[in-house]
């Protein structure tokens, strides 16, 4: 007898630091609970992927700015409120680590542990010029109908 | 024998072309993969659906005043990150189109094309002054209880 | 014989009066629909809850700041779209007053009358600095955990 996972999905298309923190929470909790866990990562969620290096890459002069403008991953993100010129980031990063909770790389890391799927948008990824060796390993790497698969057989669905 | 087909909802609140762009890949991927799919358009989200031109209409001041500040149409819209005075949304219209991708008012035609329900959200275009006749053809429109009668059946809600 | 109710979940992440005021009539619509409904608020979710006065409490330096950077209450919150230095907000309240719509102070009451089960974010009110008594009563306190618990048997689960 086959008991089936609940599953739980995430579109996770912000690039902001404290979205991808409230995605990442939610996606390890319901790991936790036993679900089967999809991020689906698009748009500006794919800077939460990116390495924090600079990659030689091949690129058009669009694809090279886009590059240039995002953020080089989690650490680098902004926030979606109170910014501050940077200013809240830092203050959000001090709050985390007075209060024992994880940062965002942390999250990303945990989320790997436990084997929750990844899986980059491959269109946006070409649309704004990324490119495989500029993101973290062990993604899956799709489309629309990837995530749509997972998604019509998921209980929670989030766009984030 | 009756097959229920699977329902996806998205209510498109926000304004954003690259926000409204998620929505309308979301929505035609659901669409092909034979999903029952509905938009329901609110708030912000409702500028999608504008027409490219000034409409005649016998307004109040404050409605008249949102109409002239609020981007007619899918093509005026900004982005969510990156807007850069205009330059943002020019680049993201200049891969998309290397990328041979669709715009987003070809997304929108294409969902015109599946029969993708587009539901005009009535109590927000009662405050933003928004009139039907400044809106695309072919919409349906309603307010939160049609809203609900159609997510309470989904497999796929998402808030966008 | 018992019935199920269906349930319907929102995070209200956002402190956006106009995403706030979705959230709400969402909540209100869904629960007037005979829907068990939890609303979970996090992040900047959390100021649409807080008491338009000051309250005395003993806390650190970054808590103190996020204290008074952050609006307090619903009246207070800003538009995700078209602030305009305080305009908006006010130009949405005239034509919510003018169709005799609910304002969002009005739409939180409606969902404490109705049942609505309004959860406060532990771990962010501990983030932010955010104590007990800052609070509207009535409130639930909870986790991740107690968001998944619901969400896991709900029908429409929304991220706004």
């Amino acid at each position: 007898m086959e008991i089936t996972k609940k599953k739980t999905t995430i579109v996770l298309f912000s690039g902001d630091y404290d979205k991808a923190m409230a995605a990442f929470i939610i996606a390890n909790g319901a790991a936790a609970y036993d679900h089967e866990v999809t991020i689906f990562f698009t748009f500006w969620g794919l800077n939460t992927l990116r390495k924090d290096e600079v990659v030689k890459t091949n690129k058009g002069i669009i694809e090279k700015a886009f590059g240039w403008m995002m953020p080089r991953g989690a650490n680098k993100l902004g926030l979606s409120k109170m910014q501050f010129a940077g200013m809240g980031p830092q203050m959000i990063k001090h709050v985390i680590k007075k209060h024992n909770a994880l940062t965002l790389p942390q999250l990303i890391e945990l989320a790997q542990e436990q084997d929750i799927k990844m899986v980059a948008c491959t269109m946006t990824m070409d649309l704004l010029g990324l490119q495989e060796e500029e993101l973290l390993d062990g993604l899956e790497y799709g489309g629309v109908a990837a995530y749509l698969g997972d998604a019509s057989e998921g209980t929670v669905n989030l766009f984030i």
